[in-house]
């Protein structure tokens, strides 16, 4: 058994070769969900579907979120209407009153849908319309993963972190703002002052996520802030990693990002962009997968590789190091 | 001044010529939101939408709902999602306590989204979603619905007929359901044993309703039980028609309905299924447009003509036919 911890891009692309090195029927993945936001009324989980999307086969591997060549009639015309009725487009973040009325799970991450300010494919928009109506009929949102993977048909077991909303806000000289206002629509510009996981205080894991950190973890090359994050702001997830194998691939090349957010969200909350700095985030990983042009001394055990993932076969040469990491700290 | 009240499919068709008569911007259309339901998270208003299709010259004029050549992409995934999941379709009506969580103005009338079990054109859902979104930022279901009719070009101005929940409810054997669960879904099979406006006790005409029932006032041949009953359920509306002319244009050549429910309907509350019927349920009428061929004979005025619609021109005679009872008892 072995689990891994998702954020949007890093890991889902480490999963794309995984399963030739774990048996699917074997893993869990644990997705973040602390960059979900409500959008028109849907709750809308972007790493859980990454992973969701992958596992079904429909995943967009271009972009590496949404469905490869799904339609966007219905998110065309909200432009239109708001277009033709004057109504400003970008994110129309709700009213402090409005973000926490109705469904818990949605607290401080609600945004009107006029003008939808992120892209929502015709297809996609009936996964999180499914998901938002199970919610309704009284589902908790383990229980909707777990039903919308039985749709997509996936081999692995695929988890939110957390039944309660954690809300993912950036604290910025132009005041605080939704991650995904700041990531999307401000494409990371705002200098990151701060990162705050709101509703974490009282958020807890699920049982089945504290039954699959019992098992070996992989920490993906996701970005140890606002995907890791989230997750080890809960009280007692850090401690269960503690208490377990890790092993983490780095998402840095020495200073060098692959890809994303992460250099900024580091600096944001005072860590140094990095691996270094990421070894530093995660004092409960027990070995590293880096990268062979990584020159970052650590004094946990490494493995190098290629850590470069453009294709499944890169995912897999990755997927192995993971693997021999693990064997080491197991 | 002209105003009409409209339900879903009589009054709309004869909208459609109507403007040959009455000048557009010198008339209010107010329409039923009985029928209304919160699908999916979203609201529905099927008699408001037809009419501002309709008005922005999108209407499906084959069924009278929907925009005409509009896709299914969301609605069809949403079946393929359910299948594929186990989940049953037909309509979800959430329990009694869902029922009164979150928005007022989808009291009783909330239904899950799962195979969702109206169809929902992908361009449709753009509507719902930017009326939910604009009642979710703080706006009144009479905002949202001019903002609509600024977005699809309408000329005359559209009403909901409150701001306010009104859940029309049919009691059957088979129990309580929502009217759209038995006329969309049970096409009207089970025998009515009365109707129930809820939430009508405490609902009110918005002051723009009471506004345009200070002018002369045109029932369209619309059923008089599901889509006049909400509006006249509402304390003080039947009596700003008793103060002001009104025309009503039968839906039935004596005994035989053109289209729709209205015969079941009306037997279910008690009354006669014909025009004798319609006109005994609208003691508020001054004068009725009837069929040539309509055999009732009134107390009140009568102007005759062919009153069967399935073109504009049909639409136009029915208007000029209305116009003339109008200036009887204007």
């Amino acid at each position: 058994m072995v689990t891994f911890l998702a954020g949007g891009t890093g890991t889902p692309k480490l999963l794309n070769g995984a399963e030739a090195v774990f048996d699917s029927s074997a893993t869990t993945v644990i997705a973040n969900t602390g960059d979900d936001i409500e959008l028109g009324g849907h709750l809308v989980c972007p790493d859980v579907d990454t992973v969701l999307f992958h596992g079904g086969g429909v995943l967009d591997t271009d972009t590496w979120w949404g469905i490869d060549g799904d339609t966007t009639t219905t998110h065309d015309e909200l432009h239109r209407l708001a277009d033709a009725a004057g109504l400003d487009a970008g994110p129309r973040y709700l009213n402090d009153d409005a973000q926490t009325t109705g469904r818990d799970i949605a607290d401080w991450r609600r945004f009107s849908g006029v003008a939808e300010f992120m892209e929502i494919g015709d297809r996609d928009r009936a996964v999180h319309l499914t998901r938002t109506s199970l919610l309704d009929e009284g589902r908790s949102l383990t229980e909707v993963t777990r039903t919308l993977a039985e749709a997509f048909g996936l081999g692995i077991d695929l988890l939110p972190m957390s039944d309660d909303p954690v809300a993912t806000l950036i604290h910025t000289d132009e005041g605080t703002m939704h991650f995904q206002t700041y990531w999307v629509h401000r494409r990371g510009d705002p200098e990151v002052r701060d990162v705050e996981f709101r509703g974490a205080d009282a958020a807890t894991p699920t049982p089945a996520v504290r039954d699959a950190l019992a098992e070996p973890v992989v920490v993906g090359p996701s970005n140890p802030v606002t995907s890791i994050g989230p997750m080890t702001a809960m009280d007692g997830f850090a401690a269960a990693l503690s208490s377990t194998p890790v092993v983490a691939v780095s998402p840095f090349v020495g200073e060098t990002v692959f890809s994303g957010p992460a250099p900024a969200l580091m600096r944001g909350v005072g860590d140094e962009p990095s691996t270094a700095g990421v070894a530093a985030a995660y004092p409960f990983v027990d070995a590293f997968v880096l990268d062979t042009d990584d020159p970052t001394d650590l004094d946990r055990p490494v493995v190098r590789t290629d850590t470069r993932m453009d294709s499944a076969a890169d995912s897999e040469r990755v997927a192995r190091a993971v693997d021999a990491a693990l064997s080491e700290v197991a």
